[in-house]
């Protein structure tokens, strides 16, 4: 469960007024916010405390995130001037604290450690927008005036991309995956020509470290049959889709990854435990070949924190009933 | 194209500072916004100037349309002490600027009228959330935690829907859009338990009329082949879902509108017109039954209008190329 930190009074607590990012650079905290749902819900793997905007922050972009706003850029990508800009992720010298925090998760977790990574997509949005958005007007129009230039700047965001995951892994990750979540956004011939080929020399690149590649992102349905084919062995999916579509639509030679939607959890168990069992019975009865039960988006805010561990426990005694 | 005028110079010109809801209340001005694009554009129906809240607006709830924003409710629905403010739509005593604006634009225009009503569940969505939402928390909530209340309000505000399409075909609308903006939000489980008995319950009560039904959501790839059983006789799908799966989805009973990306028509001619292209191909080749052309939502503000105006005389050569 991605963002499950953000629920918890323990989180609010040990993050205090620190920034996000100000918090993922320092490894105790890191850590700490990286094991907190970890002991509180007993999930079955970890995913690293990050945000997909790190690459361009440690690099020098110009990236704040902001509380309740997401993240921000001071000076937008506006043009091909801006690309020097978009530099080489070197992660031993930009990010040592990602490394560190990384080591001391994977010597320090009994289960898997996810790494975290941002796809060259959604990456691009945030620095093209300046802001969280909802139409991503100014990336379609770079995207559609200036392919070349949009083409060159994503080529090296999954430059970024493949070396923060290189690195995760190197330092003890076990999976890594690949946020594009506002991929949904693109029209799937939109998506194959403008997006496709950044997201598959992303995977191809991970490949031959042979951990679970996993693709994530909201709203995703028409363009999912496109991702086991760039090299996800994992295909996560919100809650639009069901999981017995999701496996036609991907050929059933993947495993998924989903999808509670989250505003159940926050409706209360009563909500919530019908709709976990639905999906756990979709993927049972559908024949999905591995199935990480998760939820379809972030764990939300104003979430109580009771609820996702009734459903944890749910998950847990499904499966063991199997 | 929904929402044409709002690019338009003489639309901001006609409305100055005068609020939406306020200009929907003056007949002259309605029918002067609906058939600006019109005569700018060369379209080949028009659609009556309104906002889906106009019944919850006209009966007394308490909503405005605060620009740049979007509908505001004063005093949101929370309980089943606010089904009473959900009361009958009466639309000649409520809204007669509604009958007399659509009644000079039938007389006037040479081409067809589609009326505009606003589905219960989109509509309910603003009503429980208070403005506009990016995750229904409240709504799903109410809705599942509540499920009885959530159905009684979908049920009044389905009879509000069908007060205000029939005053409108009475007045000489030759079709409906159901706008279910929203609907996407929701899973399609969900959808079919909570939502699609009202939907079913407007679109069946309209059937008599003989009009065509046009329903329309966002994100609605996963919804729309429970749409022509429940009575719709177009369907119009966003820019995420190609028309010939939209066509194998609705199993190739209903006409289809849609789906050019609106942000394509920002990003300018060179990015629109190839697109536009794909999609007039598309329906062709698919077999679709019947297409109307339209973007996948509503035109953006900062659209060129002159961008527009070839798209249409676009769709139009290939029309007559056929």
């Amino acid at each position: 469960m991605r963002q499950a930190g953000r629920a918890l009074p323990e989180y609010r607590r040990v993050r205090g007024d620190e920034g996000l990012l100000e918090s993922l650079m320092r490894p105790d905290l890191a850590v700490e916010v990286t094991l907190q749902p970890v002991r509180r819900y007993g999930v079955d793997a970890a995913i690293v405390f990050s945000d997909i905007v790190v690459p361009p922050a440690a690099t020098g972009f110009g990236v704040d995130i902001k509380s309740g706003v997401g993240p921000v850029v001071e000076k937008p990508f506006r043009s091909a001037a801006d690309l020097e800009r978009v530099r080489p992720f070197d992660v031993e010298a930009d990010a040592p604290w990602l490394i560190e925090t990384v080591r001391i998760l994977a010597r320090e977790l009994t289960i898997p450690l996810i790494g975290f990574a941002g796809a060259p997509f959604t990456v691009a949005s945030y620095l093209i927008e300046g802001r969280p958005s909802r139409d991503y007007v100014q990336t379609k129009t770079l995207m559609l005036a200036d392919t070349a230039l949009w083409l060159a700047l994503l080529d090296r965001l999954a430059d970024q991309a493949i070396a923060s995951a290189e690195a995760q892994i190197a330092a003890g990750a076990q999976a890594v995956q690949l946020f594009d979540s506002w991929a949904g956004a693109l029209d799937p011939a939109t998506y194959e020509r403008f997006v496709l080929p950044a997201t598959t020399k992303v995977l191809a690149a991970l490949a031959s470290s042979g951990v679970p590649l996993i693709y994530f992102g909201v709203g995703t349905g028409e363009l999912i049959g496109m991702i086991p084919g760039a090299g996800a062995t994992v295909v996560g999916v919100d809650w639009r889709v069901p999981l017995g579509v999701a496996r036609e639509r991907t050929g059933g030679s993947v495993a998924l990854q989903g999808n509670l939607d989250p505003a159940f959890c926050v409706a209360g168990w009563e909500a919530a435990a019908p709709a976990a069992l639905r999906i756990l019975h979709e993927a049972r009865d559908s024949g999905v070949d591995g199935h990480i039960f998760n939820l379809g988006h972030g764990v939300m805010p104003e979430t109580d924190p009771d609820v996702l561990a009734r459903i944890v426990d749910l998950v847990h005694s499904f499966e063991r009933s199997r």
